[in-house]
């Protein structure tokens, strides 16, 4: 059996006026995330783990974010590209593992729809999906509110 | 065989007045960490990540910080607790890594402790538990001694 | 079949006057990074994630910041030494992810030659080293060009 493993972290400044997208899910809050795209934190750092469990680049190098396309695109397009790109090579994911930190606003309430979007495009069940979150007690860019991060690690197998 | 990988990170202040618990042991220190627990923010790493490995939720989840029964609770109560849901599922853990950033004080002395601790509650051997630790160079909150943060990944098979 | 994953994080402050060693490459910048070593924030990374798999310290512990042996040291003969360990327990990397947290320079166009040198190091394929890029937006000791984290995670497999 051939296994392999991912890892990818991301950031968005968070500001007043834009959408707040977490995991393909839109949340009601007065800031957003800035960004080229839709800035799906979540969405973006499982991206970079399961390009980078096959060492295919970053989202960066895949989704430029001085390109047309990708302005203000759903970021489920972009993870439903990387899951084409791990398919093509044999791969399946076996689990996803993240986490977002953020000191406002509560994810909690959203977690499963977030958890059934992302097992959906990854073609896997929604209890192989796990979105944990927590705030940094106040402390850092993200305890002052000024912007979130999301960590994500994948496990790949070979079919 | 049936893998499944998992990571956690924790937060917590560090403030005058308060114990320093780091992987279940008592740390001497001026400071110690803050929050609604003993806030041993490494055994909080390691519940997240084995919680996250089976999409079980995370650590607020199950031991929410407004909830009494938590009150300056020992983590090591929660991480037994952890295991037992992970036990339950029929897994069982394979290895746990982890890293500690904080600036002082050096924990070098205490970390075989930390490991017979996290080995006796996970049901694994000693060396199948790795606490490493880093400065930050003197940048940021964790820099500042104003906090620490620690990230935890675990490997977990079916039995 | 045994596996082993394991994880690193390491931070260097950037200041002028110094070399931008990163992957065993020296990139071209106004800046470096300081340390008691060459500062190579990624290969430092990658060594603490191999250590951690098989709980055998961190790279405080095998290369001490006070001693002189390790005075601006090339980090390439660290990662051969911690390979060296690895292989004496009989195991072998099987892959290893990474992404580097920093504003600037673009980093982009020397990947490949990185990816080249740490896989010759590890004894794997090109394809089995990602070494990815992320900007933090901005924000933080890594936003403001102070300093620059890497991140590493690593699949072991017993030989």
């Amino acid at each position: 059996m051939s296994f392999r493993i991912g890892s990818g972290i991301d950031f968005h400044q968070m500001v007043e006026g834009r959408d707040l997208w977490i995991g393909g899910i839109l949340i009601p809050h007065t800031k957003g995330a800035l960004g080229h795209s839709d800035a799906d934190v979540l969405l973006h750092a499982i991206c970079d783990a399961l390009l980078g469990a096959l060492s295919l680049g970053d989202i960066g190098v895949h989704f430029p974010n001085n390109d047309e396309r990708y302005r203000d695109i759903d970021s489920k397009i972009l993870l439903k590209h990387c899951m084409k790109l791990i398919q093509e090579r044999g791969y399946k994911v076996v689990n996803i593992d993240s986490t977002l930190t953020l000191q406002e606003p509560k994810i909690k309430p959203f977690v499963p729809q977030m958890q059934e979007t992302i097992a959906g495009i990854c073609e896997v069940l929604i209890e192989d999906v796990s979105v944990k979150a927590t705030t940094t007690e106040h402390m850092g860019f993200v305890g002052r509110e000024e912007g979130l991060v999301a960590y994500a690690t994948v496990l790949l197998q070979k079919i």
